[in-house]
């Protein structure tokens, strides 16, 4: 069969339905053989370890601009490498549309911005800010043709939000272009009506941003968004969800057969409402404000009950950073009110880790679910599937060794991302991937990151939430 | 106790509790006696009747312009006409607010429309389509305050919807003003997507109206508003329900512990999609054309179940009459799309008999039950309580003479609107109205309505919806 | 009109319905006139005072005797009294038969025991424990139409309870014969089956008690009822719902368009599982073993929810009382584990203060849901009605005058039952009966009863359960 | 890595989670290599082929006596000779305790029958039918010690059914062993109830069964079966569920945390009640009386979204054969009644195509779904995993070369089973098993079954639903 150029021995190796000790053979980049006794010139022993796909991070921010100026804490070098360290071989960051921009240009700038800085993989989700016939009609479809075959809508944010005629005109390109749309749900009136209220009684610290962002704001949008795809028959993704009341929407409109995915952060398993109080109320807080915010033990348990029964399809980081110093959330604006706080909380190299600690060492979840929701689900989604996704003879051979026995804690100096905190500081984690493997060659190993940025731009298809019915 | 000026003998009172045998002896316009062989100058036989509280008909649309030149049907001479011959001695017309006028100076026009010409007593809702800092800040807690207690607030219609930050702007000032706010819930954006494409599709006919009008889009609706009114902590009333999906959302809600009340008319259990097909697809479906429209024989079934177990708290007839000629529904305009054709029809005559047969006669609710969702709960819900609503000791003498074995169809012919047709027509009915007095004066006889146009508006007190919690 | 015997003049009466200032003449111990100015030889003032239509406890066992010997509390003297004095005119006892009888004989016997010692009147529901084809084929028709129109089912207690092929033939006889029926719904060998494990490890104070009635049996026995009655088509009540789990089930039920009516008693809002401690896990929480056991705030915040939308149609007492000596609850066997503990607990008495001062006082519930709660649903669905359970011209006229200021606690001081505790001591409640008035006569007065045993036996009609569909 | 035994070449391997181009290499009955270019002395090409795990039936009855001394149609020679003929290469038949007996006694005759005549590797549950103290305390605690991992209990049947306290005891003892419990959910005394109801009307037609086993008999069984297993804190599996109502019952114990599986069958995705009729109501609708009988349209519908959803874990064929002549379903007694017909139909061999055509043809479920509701969730559930259900390195080489494009229709007289009909006959069939491999060696081969009889009886672990949580 031709010589190998490389093997994983020893392991145990993870798949979404699958787990059961082999051998690994690679052979330009793609996996060539599973089995015993597999001999290469190259080889690493993987004695003790797992051997799982290499994670897929579905939903990061990278050096996106920000409306009033201030910086996101990574661009894609820093952000990949962050990626990579966490256990991750492709990250999926978004394109974002500035209202006024062509879609097509903006989508080349980002590419511009990642080619030849990336050290995972990645593939770009469309953020459409600004439905413009011109961008209806012309861009969006060329561009789906072109591989970029999930767009994301906003229903809140003042310089992103759509409103519902133009959600309904993206679901009927999305619909007909057969690209998948991820919602970003909360009810943008809702929150700016709270948020008044709040800045009137004096309430500005950034523990109020919890408030102004309520739980009942993002189950409104939930819900309708899930109207609007049901109007136009099309599958969407409801993401970051946070709570039990949206949840039980999601679970509703599943019941009567409608297409809906869903997905959860790491935020809303680890997080509440109450770390947004930081210390005594002060501007610390800032460093958990994120949309939707964290909110409390029920929802938390909520959400474990819904990456346990199948309710969420997909867990992402949300990696959004800003550094805490004034350069990112603590502006002087930002100080006036908890509105002007950057939303977002870095997390790409922590995802993985906490979901195994939490997930799979502490007995919530079992392996095969950890792989389904971190790396199997997100390719099938996202259209990168079967060359993502899994450990198949034909895939890229995206890696991640996994020691299920290392404890140590999470901590702000071991990670590599921009941002210069960690809102999971000092959380001890059991199970951390040791070795990153991208298309056959080591990105990453014991913490330490390859200097190469050999991180490729994937063309993606069609989402397989069109497959069936 | 003094002579009594009129005594109705002989028949059987019933409230929204009880039915029992007893004469009834009224003075200066009010019950002053319920009781065994009362007597007085005049007397009214009322053997083999039974005696109603006068029905409220808590949602009617009289002599309102409309924004395309089109005229309504019914002034307030023959609206409160026809609700008279129906059984009615109090009817709730709304006072429209137009963009940009005073909601004031539009109360005050409205009120010199209804001067001297109802034969009913009527008192106004608010319709707010233009909650400038004007209105919500001065006007709105200055009418309240002068008895106008309820608002109601459109979700769709070009001229009228409001927005959800707008919605909730009313929303506040209702609760500050404790005045209960009914809201239309239709979502606008999605009808008029679902316009745009039937007609794009060239499917203009009058019968798309109810494809436009999709039930989706009524229960995204209902959501929402019972979202906003729950973030602000108010009760609302969601009127004109249609079907099952809504009504959904209702009971929902209401297994939550919110204060969400549910009105229901009689088109949603007597008309469905299918009438507004007319004769082969032609403009006589227009005659059908209200928003939302009649949906299927299932929502018929969930609707009774909703009037029969309490989900719905008001039936209420939503009169909105245009005629089916050119001055009404037959415009130029309305021949080339569904959208063009006025959203409206007549029924405020014809709301208690198709109540009481439908319901009553053929076993599917009580007597009570029809009183009180007809006449008691609006008067309770809409602040005319113990004045209106009941047959009680100092209660306006107000009273149904009812024939429940009197069986006819309904005629156009025989009705008192000023519309040219009846959706209801050959519709056999068993239990009609024989005689409506009001304030102890009789106004309508035997299908004869008294020329003389004695009805007065009424101030209200604040809804019983926020007695508790 | 002829002279009335009695008037009660100036106060507010209420109904199921309505709330208004009235005076009411009775005339041959019944209503004859409501009205203003009433006079009459006797008059009784009732300024400042509600009047209430009579009390109807419908869930009362008085006399019963026990498998073990024990006695209970109060016989129909003392069990009708305390009744009188808490406002009651009505209450419904069971009639037990006991497995080996004949059920008329039970019948026969328990009417005895009542005639002649009742301070209020009494109608009987028919206990079934042994449905031999005697009991199904000839008694049970034969005295339905003797007016014991109600039958009563257990799914636990030894000597009581009933298996599945037991209850689907007592629930077809009750078709038949248009008889309703209430069931105990809690799941026996369940009970059974935890009862022995407690005792296995050795835990056997009376606090036990409720984790043996785990709310877990309560719900499967609701749900076992429910289907079974939806296979026979047939009226049920779910007696004593103690809480959230089992009235989930019903709502459900309801939801689905079946006749399943509801009741509660106070003991499941004012009392919890942790009552049951006592002092340090001693005997004395068997005061409060009942069963179903009173459960947790949850369960209670879910009850009232119940009683304010509809879910429950009746509250009731489930008096059933045993002295806390040797002569009740406390013997030897009680000591050895809680299974010995006689069930129940008093409350005939302290019924409507409890849910008027909790109730209507706090703002939970209205004066009319009051009414309808405590009176006239019971009337209505106990075959009754129209004789009682109202205030209406030629219905009996049994009155309890309120006062709703008065403010005073529970204490056992004060009671005029036969038991020697009330779980309720020291519980302050504002709102008491200060007369009650059977059939025109006075029958208890600020606390002192008369000593007259002028209560009467009411045959009874067909349950109004059967009147629609 | 030393020589393979036998390659596969050229096809699609399909598991679980995955489905990629790979040869598999087989050395001593286990799958060695997963890969590219493998050789070995003998070759299979499987081009153009799917390469499934083999197919598992967890439900199959073989060669039970039955009490009114007909004849189960299938031995284990015929049964497992059709299983492996339907691309199954394990299955779980029961070892059933007669009442008196010994279950250690009886299991040891159902292994007796076994030995040396299996097509295909078996396993069995054990059927629990008199919980004795021997039985409970000695007889299941040894043999989960011996891999005896799983119980069946029946909640119907006369010979068979378990009240709850036998239930309770059963479920207690699995708990302490870790025995997964599988429950046949029919209420008994609801069947008995309803079959002695249409006797007395004179319906006795096979086609009076589907009545007598209502859906509501069913589901009340389940929430039962969910209750007592929720006391006991142990997870459960519902069995051949049918319908709308039962699984509801399932998805709310699922959404409140509970363990509760799930499995379903070919009868209630294809047949409904009205198969039963036969021609005419005549005893040809006895072909199709089975426990629970297949129901309407509308739980087709339920069903598939189940299997889609992922409500069910498990689909299998409930093979129950017995011919329709005087040896099996048409003795004299059944002719005076369905009651004594005997319940049952036969299936082991037309699961998968069933499935695989109705389901994967028809773009209804996936291939990993299908794959993991036939193989891989009753390997993992019943204690196979990971030496049966996937294709993974070390597992037994029990694999199916599936034609997805081969087309036929179901016939009799192609199958192997011992029944001499088959209730699909005629019934259009995309997508066929065209060879059974069991641990390396072809059992079947297009249609035909080797004529040695290799299985091997198998121990089972733990399930693994006591793995988590």
């Amino acid at each position: 069969m031709g010589g190998l150029d490389l093997v994983i021995t020893g392991g145990t190796v993870v798949t979404a339905a699958d787990s059961y000790a082999a051998d690994i053979g690679i052979k330009n980049g793609r996996i060539a053989q599973i089995g015993t006794g597999l001999a290469a010139s190259e080889r690493i022993d993987a004695t003790g370890l797992l051997v799982l796909p290499g994670g897929i991070d579905a939903h990061v921010h990278l050096d996106q601009p920000t409306s009033d100026g201030t910086t996101m804490a990574d661009d894609f070098a820093s952000g990949t490498r962050s990626a990579a360290a966490g256990g991750n071989t492709t990250v999926l960051p978004f394109a974002l549309q500035i209202k006024g921009q062509s879609l097509r240009a903006c989508v080349e700038d980002y590419r511009r911005k990642a080619q030849g800085n990336c050290h995972t993989d990645v593939a770009f989700h469309l953020i459409v800010s600004d439905p413009t016939p011109q961008v209806l009609g012309q861009e969006l479809p060329a561009l789906v043709q072109d591989g970029f075959t999930s767009f994301k809508v906003f229903m809140t944010y003042d310089d992103l939000v759509l409103n519902d005629a133009q959600l309904l005109d993206v679901f009927e390109v999305a619909r007909r272009e057969r690209a998948l749309v991820m919602v970003h749900a909360e009810g943008h009136d809702a929150i700016r009506h709270l948020t008044r209220r709040l800045e009137s009684e004096g309430r500005t610290a950034p523990y109020y941003h919890a408030q102004a962002h309520a739980q009942i704001a993002e189950r409104e949008a939930t819900h309708r968004a899930i109207s609007h795809a049901q109007l136009i028959d099309m599958p969407i993704v409801i993401v970051h969800v946070s709570g039990r009341d949206p949840m039980e929407q999601i679970q509703w409109a599943r019941g009567r057969g409608l297409k809906v995915f869903a997905e959860t952060c790491p935020q809303y398993i680890t997080l509440t409402a109450e770390d947004l109080r930081g210390l005594n109320m002060d501007f610390d807080g800032a460093k958990y404000v994120c949309s939707p915010p964290p909110r409390d033990a029920d929802s938390q348990a909520a959400i474990w009950q819904g990456l346990r029964d199948g309710t969420f399809d997909i867990f992402s980081s949300d990696h959004c950073p800003f550094r805490i110093d004034a350069t990112g959330k603590d502006t002087p604006r930002a100080r006036t009110s908890f509105k002007w706080v950057p939303n977002g909380i870095p997390g790409v190299e922590t995802r993985l880790p906490i979901l195994f600690s939490e997930g799979v060492s502490k007995g919530r979840i079992s392996l095969q679910r950890f792989v389904a929701l971190t790396s199997t689900n997100p390719a099938r989604l996202y259209g990168l599937y079967p060359r993502k996704g899994s450990i198949a003879v034909g895939a890229d051979a995206d890696l991640t060794l996994w020691d299920p026995a290392l404890s140590r804690p999470i901590r702000q100096i071991d990670l590599h991302h921009g941002c210069d905190y960690t809102p999971y500081e000092g959380m001890q984690i059991t199970g951390w991937p040791v070795r990153t493997i991208l298309r056959g060659r080591t990105i990453a190993l014991d913490g330490q990151v390859c200097s190469e940025a050999g991180g490729q731009e994937l063309s993606r298809a069609t989402s397989e939430a069109f497959a069936r019915d």
